[in-house]
């Protein structure tokens, strides 16, 4: 994997104390794979491409069947996040979450299905009866991809989750962010963590965004209104007529602390908060939709009689909002400052945020607090 | 306390294992007590009466602050439940649930203040920045009381708490229910349990209802619609130009056993799967509100650092959703056959259920699933 | 179509006066359509079957692009309805209702968006920039069928729309309900509507049911437990280790009441008050999922500047509510009512509620109250 | 009425543009009043003082009795707002919205109950069966008011009420805002406006804070985290063992734009976005929730037959997502810059945020965009 650029090597200031990957995959145990697709050039046809587009994959605790406590929120819900309904009620996640375009939640649905059949991680629980609820969320790619081309396929997310892995993750125009774009610039996948020392334990808050949300004019990084001063740099309405602010935001947060699925849900509404420091509002066409999970407690919890689980007290949660909070801006930056200048369909161009002209604006504001 | 006639005394059957009182009080260490308010005769002169009203309080851990797991629902929230939100955002319980009539919610839940703050209940955890946010549901009974001459006073409050006991509980025209209505007949508190054995554990799950709901025609009992056979009685409708079906009815379901507060939210969700086995639709004109509460976890995990806790899984939960509905349909029932036949403001009367004719009309149906 | 029989040809007695067909295409420009799989016979070989599956689709306005308001509620989200996050956010259903079995969801779901292009249904509105995120909701039918196989694909889909028309509708063993079964008793599709007449004006309510839940010992009809009576058919727990109410039942309701997206998810939430006059209290293993909407109100709301729309205000609602209370308990006997026997993989057979049993125990409670 | 500064007059920059006043009462019909009560020094003596509390009413629609369309959201829902249950069921807000501190909640209650009741502003449309459920919300000013002396009496809301008016509105250290704290500093109400032209129509956003929230270091005004430079100053903490981000904020959304109460969940919902703005991101302690109201549709819809109303299309909403978020930035703001430093209970002082010194710091990195 080609290391990108990130948002802390340009200097940009952010709160807060990342884990030592600023990276989701902090969060002992969790896994991140895509599947990129790229393939062709030129005029859109249908079924033939070009082809922009891919599948991301979130394993909470690896490739196993193994549930973990989980919420979800959603600021704006012009989008889809299945499987929520038995994560609302149950307050578990029982399995990977998966990323890709609009069009291809389906698809890449029933291939989670038939990837713990496959693999009968089920049968040890309850053979015979297996079924499952996949959760798969999605942003829209068709201004670049041939997004009703039906390109994603079973397989695509089988690849994802075979080379998911801890460690360093990919950035920018990867897995199902390949086709994104974010404030009027291209984007895709970002993650950042924080470390939160409560009651005398360390803790780690992951997240991953995939971005593609926002309005050029909107853009503000560390305080600063940058998306007005680059406003010169053409965007996505110039390429189509599509409302200023359309896309979305997909965002996983991952936490190693034993919070309860009430208290997850409050992290997951702590998102917008980071969000709003990138500068939107949350737009009308936009699928802002999060879900936070926690690794700490034992899936038995899931199935299996009398539980003894461990909880954080409410009194110890605000570090945690202020985390979700600080690194969902910074992995939404993180998003745009890896993501590279993308062609796709119809010889649409979406432009890279530039990272001189960005540095240069926010030094003009910020001085000496800007490194390099 | 004089022992009103219950439901299950004149024979009518009702499904699951009942605790030993058959009471919210079978869940160790849950207290109620009631404030009744009965006075004057006749015409209506706001502010001096006659009254029909009073005042109910369930304390989930008898006379002190130690918060528990909790949640709420609601049915059709024609009505009010303060401290919800609260519930919502924090999974817990802070103090005494009080029901009184709709329009004393204010009086009674200031006097929750003051009643935790004049005992310093509060102060060995947080001195001097004492704040709360206590729980008070109401139903309507202005068509028997004069609702609108504030008549509950914060004394009444305190009074229902220092009587409260657990035990026998009284039931029919006492406390909230002092002036309430059910299916058109004189109703008030009613109150049932169920024992639920899981995962090698006995448990036990106890409601208390303040029923004021229902239209007469709907009225169905053992799966009978009793309600139309008893037509001639005068109901509601002929005393006041009110809406068949306005109301409300107040549930309250304890358990001691450990569930977390989004598996607590799902025993609320059932409350209404009872109250249809009597016979309602949840009108648009009542106030359908629940709040289910354990005993079963310490409440340290409100405030202090890692705390260990228990939770019975997922999978166990089905005779807890059973015991709910049973037990709400048999505390509704209760409350109608305990009440007694009330004359209230302008003379207006409200006639209790006739024993005799409803269980002559159960035994037309049941034959000899009938005792007596 | 060969007509099956129906609930009220066998006597059974409701509440509510139907429509013209007693069936959701009473609301006029309701569509409904079926593909029913049934392929094969003996072991289970996962991919070659035996088949036992189906698509059913529910059209609001017939086969174009014409949103109308809607809400949905849950009462046990062990399940999946794609789509409820818009629908939560915009007030509006943007297609058909689908639904299918737990593991075809996907499949379904991007057919359902091919359908759309395909059709170009989209086009007018918003040309080259579409997207769309489908309703599919789901209920298992492994029991019976090879679900694990994969076997509805795409063209099912299009050709359950093909077929979708208006007047009578198919119910028990068809469509998505086609390895159905229901209180342990072989089930699949039901339907039911009623008249509700305020304000001056006749309104009508339609339900469509696919009902997979319940446990044997609590189904009830008529008021009458006839599950208990009939505990001697070889019910779900004989064939296989599965728990007694493992299942789901998802309800579509339909109106032409001009009734705002607040107003239909309190439609949405009297569902259970109909499901629990049919026995269940709402199991741990059941996705109870409702959906409901009106077509009153042009779908311009959906889009474009300021409209005028009509609202029936929440004083008129109580009929509505008894309208889907008493509709869903019909539709879902006229499921139970309407299946046939049926053998499934591994020679396990699902029996049918016997009709003849059946009257006699609701004889012997109602007498002359039943027909025939 | 003495007018207190705004943000504005200092030279900060906000986004939008703002109504002719700047102020919730842009919105036509819209009044507010405030009750202040400042009474007393030194020590604390519970019940004799000192006193620093009060009431603030916002009247949608004047003094009288006129349903309009709401709903509300919770950011972090520890404190109260009542009345919610009922907004979210019927969609109508029914009355005044009161503010007041978190203890005499219930006295303002039960007072707004008594003013429908005394000017009989029910009885032309239900003589005799008048029941009302008032929105009351509260943050808490215990830091420097005796709050439980309970000195806010039933008198207190009937003034609030009798002077209320549109027009100017007082800011900072008035009403139900005179104890309140935000980020550190004095602070209490504040208010502001925007027009959103759509659809060839000229709407109004007016938003009313009463802001009691946020540690001091997280303060950050147009983009800059000023509360780190004004470290030096003491705050709430320095005062009282209370935890940093304490408090709470209450914000009232109104809109003169047609929008059904689905929709105004949805400006409810953007209510964050414009609070994480000024730096919050939403304490665990704060009772963060917030009500949005429509003036625009007759109440009629409230209560009879079928009602023609209008409605902007979902499409037209980002303007207003906008609005409400910039306008609540800036009502925070001014309610930090109007307040006044204040001592109270104990010779507790909160210092108002330096005018001159905040001036200087923003001068500093936004240098010509400030005025003066």
């Amino acid at each position: 994997m080609t290391q990108t650029i990130r948002a802390r090597d340009l200097g940009i200031p952010f709160l807060g104390e990342p884990g030592e990957l600023n990276a989701i995959t902090d969060v002992a145990g969790v896994e991140v794979g895509h599947t990129t697709l790229i393939e062709g050039e030129g005029e859109l046809r249908v079924g033939q491409g070009p082809v922009r587009t891919g599948v991301t994959v979130v394993l909470p605790r690896g490739k196993r069947y193994d549930p973990c406590f989980a919420a979800w929120h959603s600021l704006n819900g012009n989008g889809e996040m299945t499987g929520t309904t038995w994560i609302e009620e149950s307050g578990f996640l029982e399995g990977p979450i998966a990323i890709t375009n609009s069009h291809s939640v389906g698809v890449v649905r029933d291939a989670l299905v038939q990837w713990h059949h496959q693999n009968a991680l089920y049968d040890a629980i309850a053979p015979g009866i297996f079924w499952l609820l996949p959760v798969v969320a999605e942003t829209y790619d068709g201004v670049l991809n041939d997004i009703n081309g039906m390109h994603v396929k079973a397989k695509h997310l089988f690849a994802a989750i075979d080379q998911a892995s801890s460690g360093h993750i990919a950035e920018g125009c990867v897995g199902g962010g390949t086709g994104m774009n974010c404030y009027g610039f291209k984007a895709g996948s970002g993650t950042a963590s924080r470390r939160v020392k409560v009651a005398g334990e360390l803790y780690t808050v992951g997240v991953l965004v995939q971005a593609n949300h926002g309005d050029r004019e909107e853009l503000t990084i560390a305080g600063v209104p940058v998306g007005r001063e680059l406003a010169d740099i053409p965007g996505l309405s110039d390429a189509i007529a599509i409302p200023p602010g359309a896309g979305s935001i997909i965002v996983v947060v991952a936490t190693d602390a034993p919070l309860l699925p009430h208290q997850l849900k409050r992290l997951a509404r702590r998102v917008p908060m980071g969000l709003s420091r990138t500068g939107t509002v949350g737009g009308h066409y936009s699928g802002d939709i999060f879900l936070a999970f926690s690794t700490a407690n034992p899936s038995d919890a899931r199935r299996q009689g009398l539980q003894e689980i461990k909880m954080l007290a409410n009194d110890e949660l605000d570090p945690f909002f202020a985390a979700v909070a600080y690194a969902v801006e910074e992995a939404v930056i993180n998003a745009l400052v890896a993501a590279r200048t993308m062609t796709g369909i119809n010889g649409r161009t979406m432009h890279a945020i530039p990272h001189e002209r960005l540095l240069k604006i926010l030094k003009q504001h910020h001085g000496a607090t800007l490194k390099g």
